[in-house]
């Protein structure tokens, strides 16, 4: 490993990479943080991870480290020093360090400000091919899932009980439907329409189901934001996922029970054709 | 500030004790924690904390960083090099460092273990001779609030509402009722009885909760466990709350509403009172 990590205004070897233990990132979870794909050496849908940082940031009152141009040049040189070409950038916020307290630290304590990289293949993906497996888990989060915190430890039980079972993802599920999965977002496909459930603050508004959505809308693939139960997932003519580092991803098992004959079904493969000639256009200009 | 902070087998001056970026304590608040006390120069009700961070940890199947006996060698080193006599000692154990993943590392990565101290007059608080205020607050938490995580944001956001309106503690309400503190435990009196919520996943097992019903019951005083509402506690003989560093404390005011007066209630100062002579003994043997 010998990544070039930024850590509050230094680039660092990673393994001197390290924040104070008063950090109320280590302390609390008390931060956010982003997932950015990388491709051709060129950080994409950037402007979509600001505005959801800007967002998060804000609900918890939490400052920007710096300013968004100085935090853009920021992942631009983390990028560029660790010569990533194809991947993402994963940054994350922080309250910054203070004595161990609850209650927000004195105004001006500058929030912390840390981010890597990490090399991956986005678009020759073989999973993409095979699709993957999901089981479902109990959602165990808080009530501000429209936050993208650093307080994943719900996630962390989910995923590895998905791992556990042999699966890629766990769908976590509340009050009898899936709410989401334990890092992307979860659809169906159902005579035709796409069927996920609408932004609230029981899901994270993922960047790739906002732009999965806007491409169905533009192209009239229909769509239905309602929440689903497993048994529909079930009984649904496909399944998939999305998140920054799969991008559309079809699921083509759910609980060991096969979803589309156990093979990525159409509109998932159309969605994920859409979705990497979209990026690639970006990535090219 | 000149503390010893021990992280990982090893004591540094505050301002050097770092974790690093990739601790998933750091990435996901994926650790647990306890705050015990120290008297006289001891460290006192050791024994139900590690008792509670043992459940903890085998909740979320995160290893010990050490054997118990290192452990707390660690905990009597760091007490010994800070020459703390009155505070208390915090300690959190994460599940150690490894390459972002949701899922759990490879198993035999090492729980990380960091420990400070901090004083604070436990016994002499000018708090308990006034009272404390609280405000209600929404109950934002996860579903296992019985597992001592530093997945510690929703607490924050309470203990921020709570400073902001001028108050000591949040009372954190859900369906009607109060949940408990932030960082406390809450209870009311009414008529000659105690009453507080039982254990559940909806609330954290409080060891100075545990401790003063065990002394309620031996001496004779009544107890329900239930839990109540605010209209209920506006309308107590009494409240008061409990934790790690306030022991017993007196509450005066709910949402700005005198309780009990305005004035520490009989029954919490003689909680309190049986609850100081009992960790003074402990702290004397």
């Amino acid at each position: 490993m010998s990544r070039i990590v930024y850590v509050n205004g230094t680039y660092f070897a990673q393994e001197d990479a390290k924040v104070s233990v008063f950090d109320r990132g280590f302390v609390f979870g008390d931060g956010v943080y982003e997932v950015i794909p990388v491709l051709h050496g060129r950080i994409v849908e950037r402007g979509h991870a600001l505005e959801r940082l800007n967002r998060s940031l804000g609900e918890i009152a939490m400052a920007w480290p710096c300013t968004q141009d100085e935090f853009c040049q920021v992942l631009e040189e983390l990028r560029a020093r660790n010569e990533l070409q194809e991947g993402y950038v994963y940054l994350q916020v922080t309250r910054g360090v203070a004595e161990r307290d609850f209650a927000f630290p004195a105004a001006g304590t500058p929030s912390s400000f840390v981010a890597w990289t990490a090399a991956k293949k986005l678009i020759d993906n073989p999973l993409a091919a095979t699709g993957v497996k999901v089981v479902t888990v109990p959602d165990l989060r808080w009530k501000r899932r429209d936050i993208k915190s650093i307080n994943l430890l719900a996630q962390c039980l989910a995923k590895q009980k998905a791992a556990s079972a042999g699966a890629f993802e766990g769908w976590m599920t509340e009050d009898g439907v899936v709410t989401e999965g334990a890092s992307s977002s979860a659809y169906i496909v159902k005579d035709g329409a796409i069927i996920t459930r609408a932004l609230s603050t029981s899901i994270l508004p993922g960047i790739r189901r906002k732009v999965i959505l806007q491409m169905a809308r533009e192209h009239g693939i229909a769509l239905v934001e309602r929440p689903f139960t497993v048994a529909e997932a079930l009984a649904a003519d496909e399944a998939f996922l999305s998140s920054a580092t799969t991008l559309v991803m079809p699921v083509v098992s759910i609980d060991g029970q096969s979803v589309a004959g156990g093979r990525p079904g159409p509109v998932a493969q159309r969605l994920r054709a859409m979705y990497v000639e979209m990026i690639l256009q970006e990535a090219a200009h």
